[in-house]
């Protein structure tokens, strides 16, 4: 027969699939011989079970039954007994923390009769009886029942008046117990339970539902935890930290959370339970003063986190209580961490001789990598924060605050920084978050429009302030204390805190930037990251290029650690004053006047690349012919079509609103670029190629790489790739020719395609537009924040690769392009190449490099060096 | 070892992918007994081995040397043998027919030797001996050794001045063989081969070769015919049709080929080879007045003809040569014929009974049959034919002729029809090939512009109608004998002939269309047409339905076979005088006031819906809920933002403006459409849900199906399905709900979005504008005409459904929908349902139904039993 039932001596903390978190590490302290109430476990598979069938599995009853027998049996107190109870939490805990989601019942085995016994095992303390009880039908009538917690709430309330909970007296909870039960009686129809293992069974059953809980639904689509997990519960014997000065409640880390440093981090909260401290009715004290109120307690508390961090090899943190001068550990896991204290933690535990440095790699992330790369205030500053809100987008940003879009768009314009401020942003307020420095919105959550929109810029953003009164009309909003701030007047936030200032506050450079721009690692911090990176190269299989158009770019790009340019977009060259150029090119009504045109861009983009091979130094460039639709290079055809109506227009004017009419798509995502304007322009992809052959001949050691966009049928490339070749030869000059992979079909076909491509590249943000059908110009800031707020997905498709969809047709195109081609070489250039899930992704599946924008490159090469150890250890992540 | 090389004893027609399809035929042929001048063929493994090796394979020139032994000793003549030669022509011939694409020479064998020898045959006939070899060396030369043809033709025409080849004296012709011979000499470096077996060698090698000749490649792959064949050679003894009166060549039909009645069809050239008959030296003479000359070889050759018919179970087309009163088979294989023939020939062998009904359904395909529904022009009408050019795309169009875009849009405006004639179009012209009735070019194919727009919209077009002089400046064309018409003058032009015809020609309605109207079958071919169609219902496994938004277009649908709608889209409904509830609903700033918007859309929603279970009568009915960007039904941006600027703005102007502006796209193909907007904008899709519930609570039997556009994932289905189910609840009403999968990722994650949807429909049109990157209203006009002439594809994918790409999408969605769902009802509701191809693409993939526009549904019928028959018998296609 099936086992649903651990007692907490029988589990450990590398069972978490089954036991949960919480009750796996239980089971580990338990077994560690720390002091942990009694208790066991009930199986994840029991749950899903439960879920699927709508009936608990056969057997499990029974099994429960006698683990409590064995409970009481230890306790020497049975569970509700009249005279002396035994009382039980029941508590969910799943295999991935989902703070606040799921349901917990306190105090379970309290009735009428048991009330008195509590009492008395508290030394006599009625009111802390009474008090235990009303809760728990409070607690049970809410979660388990599915009464309104508003009824209880008021009913309390009422009873309250203008006092505080703690100055009700014992008689008057035992009144309220009698209201709550009439409560229970009214909603129900029936009566609160009075038999404590009926109690127990149904808070079982209550947890397991709550597994199904609309808010538990929703948190899981976001935080892409599977579905089909379910939870554990775990019963355990209550111990009380509220049963007088020598009890209380604390929390505590083995070392500090913000720098990592070894001490005595941790709070405690005398006569108090745990979700006391949580509420914060009273103020907590540092735990170091604990030694001054129970030395014995305080010496094995620390002597128990000395033992959790060498077992566990990293900072733990622990909750824990004190029943009357007896320590009671209550949770342990591994905690969280700044960015900075995990790298700090990371080394020092190498250097403890804890973990090895392939584990220390593993220990921190890309994402907290690059939070230390953003700019920063100067923490020795004066600052005058006014308010705290939402870490929605990180960075630092200072500018005059800004009440509306078209005035952010207007002071923008003429150079100024501004911050716009608003209530919420909608898709209205585009132009002006494009425009500002920074954003800050009195409401909305880390899935608002605002911190959507804001995260996909780039840009820093503070949302959800709520101690913010912003008065769009007026132009002006207030913080608490009567801070009043008017248009025009700086402001300054800090989108990796939440915090806002009054006033300018300096920004200092990033001092891991100036480690990888070059500087000498100084500091603890700088020293940890350069010792963890170098260790991450040494382990990673992936190469690293970066996507760069500049030779600036590309010099920024191998100081960050690029070895390689995976993506040179060829048509920023054709801005600024060559847009003349490209005027001229669509104007051209000729074969003669074309190729004037294109004569004319020949040797500026000759000049462009040569610059680029020196700066990359041998390393290989990858550049791709011109991509977007052409008359992306010309004027807007609704301020045209204005200009030419209203205003005394040339008669070159309207030429070009006719080409631009002529040239304009409904769609020109899907229109005439890429390769399509190659073999439909003659001689434009032709003099690119001639002008990249020249370059490379003109620089030594020059490594070119020739890369057609958009591809979707092999046809196109063999037609472009004949051509090229023969130019290639005509110059002299070596190239390996291929391809992008951006259009699905090029994905489904790679096969065919790879017979004609030396190498693939993947792009996948169009992969990504086209397989979604999502126009990110166009969808990100219309509804992105209403997708992730229903569920539809837990990150943007554009951040992080969509494994599902896209990423399929990656991983078709990559074994069937290497199955016609096994020297095929592969890569990616869409922005996911910068982001660590996606890296990762890459990793699996085998391409050959990622490329990303220049700034994100320390995170993909620590990405890459953590997927590399993944691979053999898959529990580390 | 391989055997490489078969003599005509040793085929059969089965033997196509080895032999080709001339020598499968020949060997036929001969294997009844037929008179075919002996002969062999070089297998088209030996064609692949030579392509891919660049060599011979081992032994086939000791092969062929065999085989060239017997033909000599069955002829009793050597190979050039100077006093009485056997020559040889060499011939290509691959699976398909690929005319004038591949090479041939004939008179292999002769030399200076050997002429003479050739001379004494022909009875002393030296002229014909001289010309026979100069047309060796010029064949030879310019097929085998590469020279330039012109070469060759610019002596001819210096020998002859003015006048006719056959004014050439023998000593003219054996002067001009020198001549030959010095130009190899002079081109090559080297003497023409007076060795009859290198001869032979080398022009068996330029077959080969001729396979990858670039026009060969080209027609392959716009033909879609597989690259990597390789063609048969046939080696066969000359004979001569043009040694005297006695002689001569023609080709025949076991039937007519225009009408498919039995009879004696052909044409006979006395005295002349059979390129003479191609080229039109001379007037042919009807096959019937050969009785007269050669009683003898005539009554055998209808003998011939009767075997052939009655052994091929097929109408036969036929070339023969008489050397001197001995009739010679050359080739014959099933032959060519037009639309109506095909269905009267098919139920015309059944009558004979050497078919069976299935067997018809095979003969006939759905583009004969949609040929017969296009309107033609009165055959009883007095027409003035004054041009002929390519039939570009079906139907009868009748118009003013008008030379511009502008100008045909201005009169079309005015409610004219009118013909837009050009020397050729471009994207430019788009907006008046739109506003014309039929189009008229001068120059290009049928892959030009003008063909493929034309094709692509349906609409009437001759192009390529190289006699017309088109003057656009001067607004008129001209015809062959002066016929001038200027513009506004009325033209007629045939799109199924290509004729173009002076003044109005009256149109009749097609009888095959009053049949399917409902109309008693009458008359031969639409008896043909309603026997095959009946017994293509009976075997096809396809479901049909409809694309139908009115309850007209549904009663038609049915009228014509449609058991159902599958596609009946919603946004029409909101055309016309709703247009103005639409802009209520985007002008809504209040809930209240969307509210408003969508309360008055609902009745009129509901009694639309009514209207169609009423027509579909208890037929299922697919409603997808509305699709396109709501911008859609607001004004255009750039008009709507030239009247603001310029004239007196009202209010409301100024808002739809804003509005305007707000939802502007740049690519609303992948903007906030289909299942985003019922998640975005609230309440809308439950109006248009509770309104089919309501209308089908109403109609006694209505079948409603409520499709959900657009979704990319599972989580925007189940959102939607929840919300419906509840209003469907509430009504009181089931109706199937599922959704398109017309986004790649769709189709790429089928298995889970199957959970959540009752049933699929594929919505080929948008997948294939997501696959491969193409905005259909953008690139299709724009260079789609480029891309076929370039061979980059050899049809619109949205045309015919592309198998390896969309198809590869729509098989794993079908697949993996299934196995998650075995129930699953799966069909197609793209423009592909009523493509033949793309029908039987549907049925192999195994789609329950195909759903197509009201007219295309016969095709469809036709095609989904040919799919059924072909799966039992897959030769037949």
């Amino acid at each position: 027969m099936a086992k649903y039932v651990y007692d907490f001596t029988e589990g450990n903390r590398n069972l978490k699939d089954l036991l949960g978190g919480k009750g796996a590490n239980l089971a580990e302290m338990t077994n560690l011989g720390l002091p942990v109430p009694p208790g066991f476990t009930i199986t994840t598979d029991a749950c899903r079970h439960y879920l699927a069938e709508g009936d608990q599995p056969d057997g499990l009853e029974q099994e429960v039954a006698g683990h409590l027998d064995a409970l009481e049996a230890a306790m020497g107190r049975k569970l509700g007994q009249a005279d002396d109870p035994l009382l039980v939490s029941v508590r969910s805990g799943a295999k991935f923390s989902m703070p606040g989601m799921m349901e917990t019942v306190l105090n379970i085995g309290l009735n009428d009769e048991s009330v008195h016994g509590l009492a008395k095992q508290a030394g006599g303390n009625d009111r802390f009886a009474w008090d235990s009880y009303r809760r728990l039908i409070q607690m049970f009538g809410k979660t388990v029942l599915g009464i309104d917690g508003d009824l209880f709430e008021e009913a309390l309330d009422r009873l309250k008046g203008r006092r505080l909970d703690t100055d009700l007296s014992a008689g008057e909870l035992q009144r309220l117990v009698e209201t709550f039960k009439a409560i229970v009686r009214d909603q129900t129809g029936t009566d609160f339970p009075a038999d404590p293992r009926e109690q127990m069974r149904l808070a079982i059953l209550a947890v397991f539902d709550s597994w199904n809980a609309p808010r538990a639904i929703l948190y899981r689509r976001q935080e892409r935890i599977p579905a089909d997990l379910g939870t554990a519960v775990n019963v355990v014997a209550m111990v009380f930290g509220n049963v007088g000065n020598d009890s209380g409640t604390g929390v505590a880390f083995t070392r500090d959370p913000g720098s990592g440093h070894q001490g005595i981090y941790g709070d405690y909260l005398q006569n108090a339970q745990g979700e006391d401290v949580v509420a914060g009715i009273r103020n907590t004290i540092p735990l170091e003063e604990l030694e001054n109120i129970d030395r014995r307690s305080y010496d094995e508390l620390l002597q128990i986190m000395e033992t959790l961090e060498n077992h566990y090899k990293d900072l733990c943190d622990i909750e824990f209580t004190i029943e009357r001068g007896k320590l009671w550990m209550l949770q342990t896991r591994v905690g969280k961490r700044t960015a900075a204290a995990a790298f700090r933690i990371a080394t020092q535990l190498v250097d403890q001789g804890l973990i090895t440095l392939d584990e220390a790699v593993t220990r921190v992330t890309g994402d907290q990598l690059a939070q230390l790369m953003f700019p920063r205030f100067d923490a020795a500053a004066e600052k005058k924060k006014i308010a705290k809100g939402m870490n929605a987008s990180p960075g630092a940003a200072v500018g005059k605050a800004v009440f509306s879009s078209a005035r952010a768009v207007e002071l923008a314009e003429r150079g100024e920084d501004v911050i716009l401020v608003r209530r919420e942003t909608n898709p209205d307020d585009l132009a002006g978050m494009i425009a500002a420095k920074g954003i800050l919105t009195s409401r909305g959550g880390k899935t608002s429009h605002a911190a959507v929109v804001a995260r996909g810029m780039g840009k820093t953003c503070v949302c959800g302030a709520e101690e913010l009164e912003v008065a769009t009309g007026e132009r002006r909003f207030t913080a608490p204390g009567g801070v009043v701030v008017s248009e025009g007047e700086v402001i300054s936030i800090d989108g990796t805190s939440g915090e806002v200032y009054l006033g300018e506050v300096p920004v200092v450079a990033s001092e891991v930037v100036e480690y990888f721009e070059g500087a000498e690692p100084d500091g603890e911090l700088v020293k940890a990251v350069d010792r963890i990176m170098r260790h991450a190269d040494e382990v990673r299989r992936l190469g690293i290029r970066a996507n760069a158009d500049t030779p600036e770019d590309a010099a920024r790009a191998r100081r960050f650690g690029a070895r390689g340019i995976g993506l040179c977009r060829t048509e920023h060259m054709f801005l600024g004053e060559r847009r003349q150029l490209v005027e001229d090119l669509v104007l051209a009504t000729t074969d003669e006047e074309r190729r004037q045109a294109l004569d004319a861009l020949e040797p500026l983009q000759k000049s462009d690349f040569a610059a680029i091979f020196r700066a990359m130094d041998g390393n290989p460039v990858t550049i791709r012919l011109i991509d977007p639709p052409l008359h992306e290079f010309l004027p807007d055809i609704v301020e045209l079509s204005v200009r030419v109506a209203t205003e005394e227009a040339t008669d070159k004017d309207r030429k070009l609103l006719a080409a631009v009419k002529r040239l304009h798509e409904q769609n020109p995502m899907l229109g005439l670029r890429g390769v399509r304007l190659g073999l439909v322009i003659p001689g434009l992809f032709d003099m690119q190629v001639r002008a990249i052959a020249e370059a490379a001949k003109e620089v030594r050691g020059a490594r070119p790489e020739i890369m057609i966009p958009l591809v979707a049928t092999v046809q196109e490339l063999e037609a472009v790739r004949e051509e090229s070749a023969r130019i290639l030869a005509e110059v002299g000059v070596e190239a390996l020719i291929g391809t992008m992979i951006e259009v699905p079909r090029a994905a489904l076909t790679a096969g065919q395609i790879a017979e004609a491509a030396e190498f693939f590249s993947f792009g996948t943000n169009d992969l990504t537009q086209m397989a979604w059908g999502f126009s990110r110009d166009d969808v990100e800031a219309a509804f992105f924040s209403q997708y992730l707020d229903l569920g539809i997905f837990g990150v943007s498709p554009f951040e992080s690769l969509d494994r599902d969809g896209v990423g399929r047709l990656v991983a078709i195109a990559v074994r069937e392009g290497r199955a016609a081609r096994p020297d095929l070489h592969i890569g990616i250039c869409g922005e996911h190449g910068g982001d660590p899930d996606s890296v990762h992704f890459c990793h699996e599946v085998g391409m050959d490099y990622v490329s990303c924008s220049p700034f994100r490159i320390p995170v993909a090469r620590l990405e890459a060096g953590r997927a590399a150890l993944a691979e053999t250890d898959s529990d580390t992540r």
